[in-house]
């Protein structure tokens, strides 16, 4: 095969507020790449199946100096996330032809990957039923989020949980732990899509944040047992009042923050007169603990069709930038993800 | 015997910031008992030894509306806190006279307590050696609230807490814990000689925060593994960006709102870069688990001077709203407490 384009998303500029396609994020198209021939190094040949786009991307478009819990991107490189890749070919013992393997990977068309890289990637079953762009959605790292999040929070039945942005595909699959678990789910969304996907899951009270008053709907369901905090900022303030004796909260995400300055927190003075927990959560801490088990159970599940998930698809790398403003935005619904290929 | 004065402090008034004595708090006269011949109706007469003064109790004189962790003070009451008494006469078998009494009671010189009343009383062992005034500090409810939240914040040797009012009857017993278990402890609070207290307890860096930079001594020893916090505010917003990886934090108080409004905190981002882990702690809750222990411990460490403690005394009531200020303003140094009798 002669050489072919591999286009890349290019982390350009760093952005001030929400990440501007076309600025921010660039397509470059300017490499190529012989799929036949180029050298391997000892390593393999990937082609990207399917990359997903989380909200979490945008902490990693900061200056590089700025600390947080993942690296910053560097300037001018591709950027990377959790995908899934077919092996196109291997010098590599550990990794054979056709095996679909999961873990960062760039946002391009045909990757190398060296050995010690390919040791970071996981080697995802065959045959399943399970379509691969689900393992980087309930069966990949936001799945994990709730599995892993779920079992931090030793909820009890007949508890309330408080969960925000509940339709995205961490709060969806912590809607239904909680329903199987015998909790009150109050779930909010900014879309009518996503509230009725948000009923179809049974959640008790559900609402839309964006024209519902947050302060009343929390006052009457109170008390909160759990805060699920994908927002922080008002709607962290607003629901700290309303929790129970001895509530929790866990902190997944901040997305009020991501693209502006944080919103004033006041009364942070309920944690004393409630005993409240809150608890800081990154899924990769729990990796080593619940991986084995997430991964025993949690695709099963989603073959059999008991866990659920709605997904937001592009189907060309030139649209990720754009997905990946729709994402800080909330104009997707469900898992967002680039799919290049279905198999 | 016959009659005598019985004066009792008076909950007149609900404050709008801090308690103004001869308002707030007025020293009502009006009173009198006969100690030999009062009828005790099944239960005891107690002569109060010493009565704590602590800050928490501002946040007691409240619209009793307010839902808080205790209840608010009725208003035209007597206001009660944690005292020692000594029994004078007894119609209860469980209750000797000469006895010393721990618990909540009214700030006055004599009161009747009915049997239900008595069993919620602790009774103190005799001739230890510890004074009385210390079972309302250091051998009572704010040593406690070191002990008991020492045990639920799991430190290790080698990790860095910073305690704010570290020189409070609280703070100094958490220093002393947390030297004793090899911890490097940054130590700050407002006047000279508690900044003195707080070096001979062996802190490794005090401050006084009313003239020291806060942010750069928090950066200059960072990064900080735990927050013993009893400021909130300003204070814990300057702290959250200098946390360790998986720190934690326990809010026992938050004098900077007591008397105010709350301050607003904008870090609360750095519980996902960082994983903090913040609890409400309130030293009740923990009774069960860990009182016997307590006194089994301390106040053999007291009697030994193993356990340092200072205090600032007044010896009448009328005193005790001025001193009930004087803790609100940090204006006391060590346990404030109003001692009426030595025995």
């Amino acid at each position: 095969m002669a050489p072919i384009q591999n286009p890349r998303i290019i982390f350009n500029s760093i952005p001030e507020g929400y990440p501007i396609p076309g600025e921010t994020l660039v397509v470059d198209t300017s490499e190529s790449i012989d799929p036949d021939t180029a050298p391997l190094g000892g390593g393999a040949l990937l082609k990207i199946i399917c990359i997903s786009v989380d909200p979490y991307l945008r902490g990693r478009m900061r200056e590089p100096h700025i600390p947080s819990y993942f690296p910053a991107f560097p300037l001018h490189k591709p950027i990377h996330n959790f995908a899934v890749a077919r092996v196109l070919r291997s010098e590599n013992p550990d990794v054979k032809v056709g095996q679909h393997l999961y873990g960062w990977l760039d946002f391009t068309h045909y990757q190398i990957v060296d050995a010690e890289g390919l040791k970071k990637l996981r080697v995802l079953p065959e045959g399943t039923g399970v379509p691969w762009s689900a393992y980087v959605g309930a069966a990949g790292m936001p799945g994990q989020t709730a599995y892993y999040g779920w079992k931090v929070l030793e909820p009890k039945k007949g508890e309330t949980i408080y969960i925000s942005t509940a339709a995205g595909p961490v709060g969806s699959a912590v809607v239904q732990l909680a329903k199987a678990a015998g909790l009150k789910v109050i779930a909010s969304a900014g879309q009518e899509g996503k509230l009725q996907f948000l009923r179809e899951l049974g959640a008790d009270v559900v609402f839309n944040y964006k024209t519902a008053n947050l302060e009343e709907i929390l006052k009457e369901h109170a008390p909160i047992d759990i805060y699920w905090d994908h927002v922080g900022g008002k709607t962290l303030d607003a629901v700290l009042p309303r929790m129970n004796l001895h509530g929790r909260i866990l902190i997944v995400g901040h997305v009020s923050s991501y693209n502006s300055k944080p919103d004033p927190v006041y009364n942070l003075d309920q944690f004393l007169a409630l005993r409240i927990r809150m608890y800081g959560f990154l899924v990769t801490d729990h990796e080593e603990q619940y991986g084995k088990e997430f991964y025993d159970v949690v695709p099963g599940k989603i073959a059999r069709g008991e866990l659920k998930y709605t997904e937001t698809v592009v189907h060309s790398l030139e649209e990720a930038p754009q997905l990946i403003l729709d994402v800080q935005q909330g104009n997707n619904a469900g898992k967002a993800v680039v799919v290049l290929e279905d198999n």
